[in-house]
């Protein structure tokens, strides 16, 4: 586990406005990043009705929870480059950032997306020069594990 | 390739009313059915600015990529199970398609999604009693392939 | 955590067997089963020459990775459902885990293969009625990860 | 549709050798290239008692249906970058090709893995200059269709 020194506090919270303001799809869904550190990200959202994917049981859009785990395994990706980053001058990190993709993501919807708070959580499995693999995980306010995945990310 | 019956033109039907006016999430998206058969079905989707995930390049969000893709293969999945359905009472028929849903999906993104309107065609790769699995694809009006993707879901 | 009765000691000791015995292609890689529980498994196998998938590297094929990913996860799906077996009369215990069988499988190969000695962990993440959804993970004997999986099986 | 000029023919030639000769995993299966291009590749190889993965139903072994799927998407993303591959000196070919690597495997399992002779057809889905993508197929000797799968592969 790294600390992060003052320059990559400065990034890390660059991305956190970035996923939270200038990405409109992540606003629509309401998403919010709890906790952002170089190896590990926390992202949550509240149920709403435009969220909703089954009419009878009233459960998540399997598009908002596959939305929310690319969301937030993209964005322990990105973090995961931010030692390596040439941050001067500093309007290429904006540049660098949106280099930043994935290129595939699995989901496994294990259990209804029943509940009124969502937590998702992304891990780093692997961070290479190339390509990063991020695993990510759904649960609802009480703790059960709605969904999990996995995503491989383009990182340079 | 089946001929569908009138029955099952119903069905079909009310599958597709189902998808594009009783799921906020679809609507959100403004997604569109514009063909659909017992074995394939074709979506559509126009560019807005609530769905751009790269604010440098003003391209799809990756989650609007993966939803679109799920509920396509969601769909051909259901419109599956409609020859061996239970359709008297007919009230037991959205509780039937209520019970389809995704177990896991793969999706690849292949290049940026840039464009103006979207489609995905979503195929059966095989139909068994419990599971299905569907195989998914997302071009832009210049017939780019943007995206593909493999489902598996529950269809009994 | 369960801890399993007689009864299911046995049929846990057959499933082993029969992995380790009866299935060649498991015996081709020399697969053995370190330990298995209700929810867990260990696999273990070695290096030998008809393992090499890269000539210059000298490292494990990717099949053999994959292989020992889908079979540890089979194996633990298979454990999974013994507490709701109907194991009179004896006979039907082996079609029932013969029933057994991986939809789809997912490997990220997050490192090269290098190694004398490796362990292979499957843990159920859901187990359904119908359908459970497994993760793998392999490391050599330097606990350097090499690779993860997600399986997801047909269990009834 | 590209046609191989008389070096890349040369180089298609070296891979095929490569595959079929010295990797000893695909020696063990009995893997043969039936045609291969720089986008499209065929591999074969005949059922043998060592390739059962199910005592009960006589089948293929699962592990055996993702290394082939692996090896022949492999086989293509290697075909895949000889357009631009440097081959002078020659000794550096063998080097290029062994940094290409399967990042990911889906594998969907449709159908038993009966039958006498099975061929895998491996398509380039996007060839970048960091990754490429493949999708490939399995059929029997009766044309039924096995099991489907994508691959990411580092290439560059």
């Amino acid at each position: 586990m790294n600390t992060a020194t003052g320059k990559e506090l400065e990034l890390l919270n660059f991305l956190k406005d970035l996923y939270e303001n200038d990405l409109p799809f992540n606003r629509l869904i309401g998403l919010k990043i709890k906790s952002i550190s170089l190896e590990k990200v926390k992202t949550q959202f509240s149920m709403h009705a435009d969220l909703i994917g089954n009419p009878v049981q009233k459960t998540l859009h399997g598009g908002v929870i596959s939305s929310v785990l690319d969301a937030t395994g993209g964005l322990v990706a990105s973090a995961g480059i931010i030692q390596r980053m040439d941050t001067d001058p500093v309007d290429t990190v904006l540049q660098q950032f949106s280099k930043v993709g994935t290129i595939d993501l699995r989901v496994d919807y294990l259990r209804p997306g029943w509940g009124a708070v969502f937590t998702a959580e992304a891990n780093i499995m692997r961070s290479g020069r190339k390509v990063a693999v991020t695993r990510m995980a759904l649960h609802n306010e009480k703790d059960v594990l709605i969904a999990v995945g996995t995503g491989t990310c383009l990182v340079g």
